[in-house]
């Protein structure tokens, strides 16, 4: 049996293009929501598992963490960042302009993330939300008519929809992390690329709150010259006024500079915890549009 | 003219309780996404606005922090944290047993924190997705039948729905907190409560990667025993790898301190801007059952 990859569906997502352009030699198996698609790799339900980590339109980067911390007991494996570019896709029969279409279907992050296109030259047309930007594609294919979807251009190539305008989003600069989950220690069957750089994600949970506890955590990495590319402060589901971090270190965990940072904060009562060091992959727009020619 | 409130709707979503349990004396105006609804007071359309900005359902944290710093220029004067309690709402006619439910309508932010609950008790029933936890409730209302929603008690109120099970959700600690901006300085028709504590939220912009460079900055609030209850790096929008971060601390703002924060910022070639200083309040069980009693 080939590899089978869990993903957030429906198809036609930025989750999904993730998965299209990460992995080769597999079959993919859609969830309907992060904690089913986590439960699924912890399982043995299937062999990896992808899910939106930052900045997504289909999830939080909090169910997915807190679901990590909480829940499962998954490692993370491997990082895809994916550029965020939402066009508007129309039926293949549709030969209107612009002001002819009357409702615009999209997922309502996707439709925020378009405000000021929307705002500007479709002032006129209605808004229907979607629970996500591929439902509002199959949704366009199976209707037609003078109606429009916000979504990527993998939605456009499995849905057979035209793109009618490109790149419609407010900012040039979006993108979305994925995770990649596994459960056994197997060789990933990914595409021949690069990583861009290698991230530990580590845990950190203060023993109380006091001013300054994040700043004397953080020297802990600081005098050692580790970078942080992210941090993130979470309250405990344990009540308000707890917090724990979530920081990313630029680099894999070796067995020098993360065991003493570990034995430091110990020392100040903190604990930490590894969910994971990973290769960190960007697909490049070469790499999308493969993906999309080979669907549409 | 009474003062207007416009927030992220439609009715009987958690923005809208934050709302009610605030506001006295008040019209409320709903609108579909967090950008309408900040651009509503932008153009004074609204007197304040009412948005999420942290572990929302409806929305997301960074979809507000973003249009706040990149669209407009509006101040936070108030935080309003709500208890996020889910329940299995039914129609008033519904007499059958929770293995009668055929399916489950909500947004799947709200399904997702219902996960554990479904996966034990509701494993047949299928899972239908609603752009909002309020559009749920208001399809149950017209449909009735062998369906539920997942929502809280005021959509069960708005909407006219009987609680069928109480409490729902995976984690028992989960708050949202929502943002109170507002253009012109006026006075907020406010309900008769406390805060319980103040908060500054700012942005620290930093002018280039390097290690060490967030301890550095947090040192400027550390030996001042200054606070802070949140921080998060956020990417630019300029490009991947460079960051700001939104940090917030537990006072209010003053002519010492923070003056003297952002000149030792500055010295080290980062910016500060001050995204507002505002009195938190949460509301109590017993505020949103005075809410909900209200409606039903």
């Amino acid at each position: 049996m080939s590899y089978q990859v869990g993903y957030l569906g429906p198809k036609g997502t930025f989750t999904k293009m993730a998965v299209d352009g990460f992995f080769k030699d597999y079959e993919s198996r859609s969830y309907e929501t992060i904690p089913e698609c986590m439960d699924a790799v912890e399982n043995g339900e299937v062999d990896a598992g992808v899910v939106p980590l930052e900045n997504a339109i289909e999830g939080t980067v909090h169910l997915t963490i807190d679901y990590l911390i909480h829940q499962v007991s998954l490692p993370i494996i491997g990082e895809i960042i994916v550029p965020i570019k939402q066009h508007l896709l129309v039926h293949p029969d549709f030969d209107g302009d612009l002001g002819d279409i009357d409702i615009i279907y999209s997922h309502s992050h996707a439709i925020a993330q378009c405000h000021q296109f929307i705002h500007k030259n479709m002032k006129d047309s209605r808004i229907s939300y979607t629970s996500s930007t591929g439902q509002a594609a199959q949704l366009i294919s199976e209707k037609g008519g003078n109606i429009a979807a916000i979504g990527n251009e993998l939605a456009a190539g499995e849905y057979g929809l035209k793109i009618f305008k490109q790149e419609i989003h407010d900012y040039p600069n979006n993108h979305t992390r994925f995770a990649v989950i596994q459960k056994e220690k197997k060789r990933l069957p990914m595409q021949d690329f690069q990583p861009q750089n290698y991230k530990t994600t580590i845990m950190v949970t203060l023993p109380r709150d006091y001013a300054g506890a994040l700043h004397q955590v953080l020297s802990a990495f600081s005098w050692r010259k580790m970078n942080l590319s992210k941090i993130e402060s979470r309250p405990m589901k344990t009540g308000l006024g707890n917090y724990f971090f979530i920081i990313d270190v630029d680099q894999t965990y070796d067995q020098v500079l993360f065991p003493g940072v570990q034995a430091e904060l110990e020392a100040l009562g903190c604990s930490m915890k590894v969910l994971g060091t990973y290769p960190s992959f960007l697909l490049s727009e070469e790499i999308i549009k493969n993906i999309c020619d080979h669907k549409s």
